[in-house]
């Protein structure tokens, strides 16, 4: 047999999560949990891949800077003025206030995002994050962004899948961003992905039937929304869960309501080596993770690699 | 090798199946359809298990004339009067306007209904479905709901799993009320129901973590709502569809636009003895299935037998 989680250390951590599989494997009536019910969830920005930068941002701006070569007047208004400035800055800066409660620039993000996007087909915008994820390289580590998983949490995927649990991508990144990539990087297909989305139109004419992409924000997959969405597509709570940030808060609560065992886990940015040393937009999950004996997942002490090109 | 699709008659229909089947699985570059692209999509009422009368109506006239039991100052309004006054006939009339594109009565139903399930946990709601499944019988059957399955639609589901094909339930049905039964009456897990609902919202405190029905209309899986959600779960087109309505024409279209092959069926109402003749809110849908060639189901010509029970 060969041994479980290589690429991480022999910590506490990695005994909590050995140690929880045991008990809802191993035959005993108080813990055991039928495979059916091994749902686990994984926030996807800071959890499965980096977020420094929000992969999400730079996709963002790159079609918001191709927006402005189209129409100069745009130039004005943000967030095009940043990214015609090069202030790449104010895309993460509007994330992080959005982790603090203040959403004044995300509005306008999105507003610029919708527009940008609205009015295609669900193909069409999938095969524009495809071109991108083919295209655009990782400023520091000159990677493809489709190579900044994190290698232990895919290889946690592939240790839970063994052991007859079904793992979901519950992420407050874009779901059509994220499918072209999901299957190839984590082993998860794009149904098991749930995520956030612009609102979806129907249309057909005697030739064609369409999803259509529209220019108003649908499903905000972030918040109490990851819980309402692991309901609605899941129809089961989930008995892990991973995540980073505060938004991920609620969906480590309803996967600790359990009436039986449950693994909730944040991973704390701790690495300035391998990673980034941060925790803007994490302080509540930490406070939160402390009051309720939540695992911390230390990327400098648990991880024994990061990324697979390392 | 066992005799595939024994419930079915030797007709065009089930050649039909057959045929599609052996196409997307055989070794043929132009046909071949990969296993993870082979999704099939079913609607629930009058497609698997029989809607005359609504099971969902039944359930829902149940619970409002406890209300009214309650609270007697509901009987002077609709729908309250109608179960008051044992008029069961205008839930069916209500659902029959809306097929034909008037929505009045289903409003004053819906609101009626939302007011009945507000604010309790998702899992009360499936409990009260689940006690109703338990308690109560067909009124011509005489058979629990969970009988009322039409079992060659089974055996197809059967059938297509075992050519490598997912199967999802899309109905405009209530996901809450189907999802205690689909499991055990078609196979079908939680995370393959897509359903409408009602605004869910998530509600936490330091002991508890609940997702609430809320009194607010959500998610709409019927007509254009149901490709929208087709994509939305599962991120991909179904090369299989089936439907009975004019409800279902969106579904129908949507797996029709195909690059490769694509099977789309209606099934037709059509035997009085072993179930009921009807085509009332499929006229639109019958049209539509002349003009694009989709495959007619006809209940009494194609199917050996109807329900398990007789």
């Amino acid at each position: 047999m060969t041994r479980p989680l290589s690429m991480w250390n022999d910590t506490p951590t990695k005994q909590a999560i050995l140690d929880f599989v045991d008990k809802v494997t191993a035959n005993d009536a108080d813990s055991f949990v039928p495979p059916a019910e091994r749902i686990a969830t994984f926030d996807n920005d800071g959890t499965l891949w980096c977020e420094q930068p929000v992969v999400q941002g730079v996709f963002i701006a790159q079609r918001l800077a191709a927006m402005v070569k189209t129409d100069p007047t745009l130039r004005d208004t943000q967030p095009w003025k940043a990214i015609s400035d090069g202030d790449s800055s104010w895309i993460n800066s509007a994330v992080t206030k959005h982790y603090n409660g203040d959403n004044t620039d995300l509005k306008a993000l999105f507003g610029a995002v919708l527009k940008a996007f609205g009015d295609i087909t669900v193909e069409d915008f999938e095969n524009q994050a495809t071109s991108f994820y083919e295209s655009s390289l990782h400023p520091v580590y000159k990677q493809p962004y489709q190579k900044l998983g994190y290698v232990p949490m895919v290889e946690l995927l592939r240790y839970l899948e063994s052991n007859e649990f079904t793992c979901y991508i519950v992420s407050g990144g874009g779901r059509e961003f994220m499918r072209p990539v999901t299957e190839s990087m984590y082993g998860i297909p794009p149904e098991r992905v749930v995520g956030s989305s612009s609102v979806l139109t129907f249309k057909a004419d005697d030739d064609s039937a369409n999803i259509i992409h529209s220019a108003a924000a649908g499903i905000i997959d972030d918040g109490p929304g990851k819980p309402v969405q692991i309901w609605t597509r899941i129809g089961q709570r989930p008995i892990l869960a991973v995540g980073n940030a505060n938004g991920d808060i609620p969906m480590l609560q309803y996967a600790a309501d359990q009436s039986g065992p449950a693994l909730c886990m944040l991973l704390d940015h701790d690495d300035e080596v391998r990673e980034v040393v941060y925790s803007s937009g994490a302080e509540e999950a930490v406070k939160e993770a402390g009051a309720q004996g939540w695992t911390i997942i230390s990327m400098k002490t648990d991880w024994s690699r990061v990324f697979s090109f390392q």
